[in-house]
């Protein structure tokens, strides 16, 4: 690709505004939708969701959870879904949290984030738990073919609290260390970077100025998490305009299955998110 | 299944030994073995592998990232070799280090844990990053199907050890508090837990009595990783027998592709392990 994930996805925030929609077709939504819990269900979902949200949404983020449930056959329904996001010209932020050794990664860069790879997105989703910089061989196959990688700091749960604010040796929290070694890795990139963090919207500003990242932020917890519009607003006020990707699922996605009620959903959120952004 | 995950591995670990074979099919071994680095050639090495260590591993553990490389299609594969696998009496552990939100954990708990999972496995590798709490679902799957889960708490590559000691609120280092969290999950049960932990054979031995797990270990780091059987040995002396499965990838796999290769590697290290432990 020309253009690296972080410009790519400025322009389209700028453009269409800061909403994402999580492709999360879980056993309750597809009962809700009154459609089979199965793969055929998936595709359905997945492809309505699609359809109803191009133009609306800057980017999608498909659930990996909910495609691999249904193993080779949810992966092949992913592995459409994508090519036609693709196609709408809607980026693809695959939120799979995957993490491993160095030497592992390679392989999960392998599946993610080539140009050849099957399951090839705009960005993807990784955990830290076993080090930042274990996540090298995904940030440099990011790097080399213009995508993007998220990965998670402070998530939308309040689980993971106690460990996400734990801290190390040097008295740093775990959430900022996140965040200072994926701003660090934004230093090198002229405009917004394409290295960025998970930060929920349900959680407290952190000990870091969010405004210094230069990269982008994926921000869940909204709607049926417990967040609102104005807790994103409050917590990225000092961001650039265009950092700042707001995921949204069940709030749109139980609108559904008719196109009219994923559609209003979607808008309404996309305006309520472009003006307090 | 009738009995227990933690039961039938204390039984197969009684029987034949410690040793799991990691079924890490990278595109550097496939090279290694003049294999081309395709769906074809991972479907080789894994069978490969499965039908040399029948008899003489415990376990295999296929690490789901050199699947998930070749998407659909590498799922194809995975699926064929647990089937085979489970044909062949062999445990299958599956390395996915998968973790999320618990509404989000249903469907990965859908995808490995049930009796009807597409990749029904005898055991998840999980990952803490948003709370063990938040694995709630998987571990609750895992139960009431016979299977296991070993969730990630001090692993064998050296990024990750900042984050994993970093000390919580209560003073309590991030893999204490995951070994003490699988720990009390486990004082339910009858005989050995179905809830383990991976801890690394490079680490040093944690501020937890490893012999109150009541659960089983899942250990990597031996051979190409640095560690040795020595320090397997010393890190679980006070451990019951039949409570630790002990990973060897490279040293084995590299020994290929012919079987007796990777068959004569295979009970090398079966020997040496059950001579230590």
């Amino acid at each position: 690709m020309a253009e690296t994930f972080g410009v790519r996805l400025q322009e389209r925030l700028r453009e269409l505004g800061p909403l994402c929609v999580g492709v999360d077709a879980s056993s309750a939504l597809l009962d809700a939708w009154h459609r089979p819990d199965s793969v055929e269900g998936l595709e359905f979902c997945a492809l309505a969701v699609l359809e109803a949200v191009t133009g609306v949404a800057a980017a999608i983020k498909p659930q990996v959870a909910f495609f691999e449930r249904f193993g080779s056959a949810g992966y092949r329904v992913l592995e459409r879904l994508i090519r036609d996001a693709h196609d709408a010209e809607l980026l693809v932020v695959a939120d799979a949290k995957r993490g491993d050794v160095d030497w592992t990664n390679e392989g999960y860069a392998q599946a993610w984030l080539r140009d050849e790879s099957p399951l090839a997105v705009d960005a993807l989703t990784v955990s830290p738990y076993l080090g930042v910089a274990a996540l090298g061989p995904l940030f440099d196959a990011a790097a080399a073919s213009g995508r993007g990688v998220f990965v998670v700091a402070a998530t939308s749960n309040s689980e993971g609290r106690s460990l996400q604010e734990a801290r190390t040796f040097e008295q740093e929290r775990v959430q900022e260390m996140v965040l200072r070694s994926v701003a660090e890795m934004n230093q090198r990139d002229e405009g917004l970077g394409s290295f960025g963090v998970v930060l929920g919207a349900t959680r407290d500003a952190p000990d870091f100025d969010l405004a210094t990242m230069r990269g982008p932020y994926l921000v869940p917890g909204l709607g049926a998490q417990g967040a609102d519009v104005k807790d994103v607003a409050r917590l990225f006020e000092r961001c650039e305009q265009g950092t700042v990707l707001v995921n949204v699922a069940r709030a749109i996605l139980f609108a559904g299955p008719e196109r009219r009620g994923l559609l209003d959903a979607a808008r309404r959120w996309r305006d309520d998110l472009r003006e307090a952004l």
